[in-house]
């Protein structure tokens, strides 16, 4: 499919990158660009990181495998999908997998891919893969990483829309994988 | 309501914090806690900033305008809904809607709050807000930033969808802001 006379806002040019500092989660990186509009230079940040993965866990009986925990962006507990970074050398469905182990113990299941989004085109340079998971069962106890303290909640969708309206499930990308498994709004009429 | 019954993943203790880089969209802090599980210190990264706000905003013919520009995080061009940073004393309604004159031309209508997300609570401390106006009218030309180079699309819900498939639109605050108006995704059988 071509898309030839498609508009365009005009190619900036990328006049030098310089590293700057790293960071627990990121690589910044500064580009030196010029505006196609008016020819001004500009220093643009950039957040360097490898991807994120999240995952929709559903149980044999239904239930939706979430993780509470204090957020420290927020500085307070909110109630998230399973997730994390996609290692090195790991496919975004490993990730998911081992950070699904990891946080809550759940494993197996049918795996699908549910798409993936980026987390801010503005200055992040990753995507976060969704997928979901279905009949996963608890096959061990969890195994958090020494900067977590996790609390596993297998919970109805009922319960999932009630964190949502009491404010502590609010994490974009969790309500975006969650939200192309199951309808969480209501469409203004 | 009172939730003295609900799971709690433990007290993290803040030790102290320290002012970081002064980054173009971002102060960073570290902020030194004490994970309840282990005891052990960490030092955890925050991104300071400001709200940020989006609008779907829908003309009186139905189409809905979105912005094309490049995007320096990613390196390539997206399509996206209006929005931008939510400004000091402004509300974010106000901030919407000088986003979407400034970057579209457009103006009026019947606004609604859509609700507030988590850009990410892991390292950002501010929320994103979602408005809707409808029957919005184009009023001037758009004056973008200096460091804006945008081309305005009035779309309809299959180019939008269109333009999902693609990969242009994926931008996650994008995508929560539309799905809050139109159902963006079949659900899983």
């Amino acid at each position: 499919m071509t898309h030839g006379d498609d508009p365009v806002a005009g190619r900036w040019e990328l006049l030098r990158s310089e590293s700057g500092e790293e960071m627990p989660l990121f690589q910044v990186r500064y580009d030196w660009v010029r505006n196609p509009r008016n020819r001004r230079e500009m220093r643009r940040l950039v957040l360097e990181s490898l991807d994120w993965v999240n995952v929709v866990a559903i149980t044999r009986e239904g239930g939706i495998v979430m993780v509470q925990q204090h957020r420290f962006g927020v500085g307070r507990e909110t109630v998230e999908t399973p997730g994390g970074m996609v290692d090195a050398g790991e496919t975004s469905r490993d990730a998911a997998a081992r950070e699904l182990l990891e946080e809550t113990g759940y494993a197996g299941g049918a795996w699908s891919y549910l798409g993936a989004v980026e987390p801010n085109p503005a200055f992040h340079d990753h995507l976060c893969h969704h997928w979901l998971a279905r009949d996963v069962e608890l096959t061990r106890e969890p195994e958090p990483g020494p900067g977590e303290s996790i609390v596993v909640r297998v919970m109805t969708l009922g319960e999932v829309r009630e964190e949502m309206k009491r404010g502590r499930l609010q994490h974009v990308l969790a309500l975006s994988a969650l939200g192309r498994v199951f309808p969480l709004w209501s469409f203004p009429g």
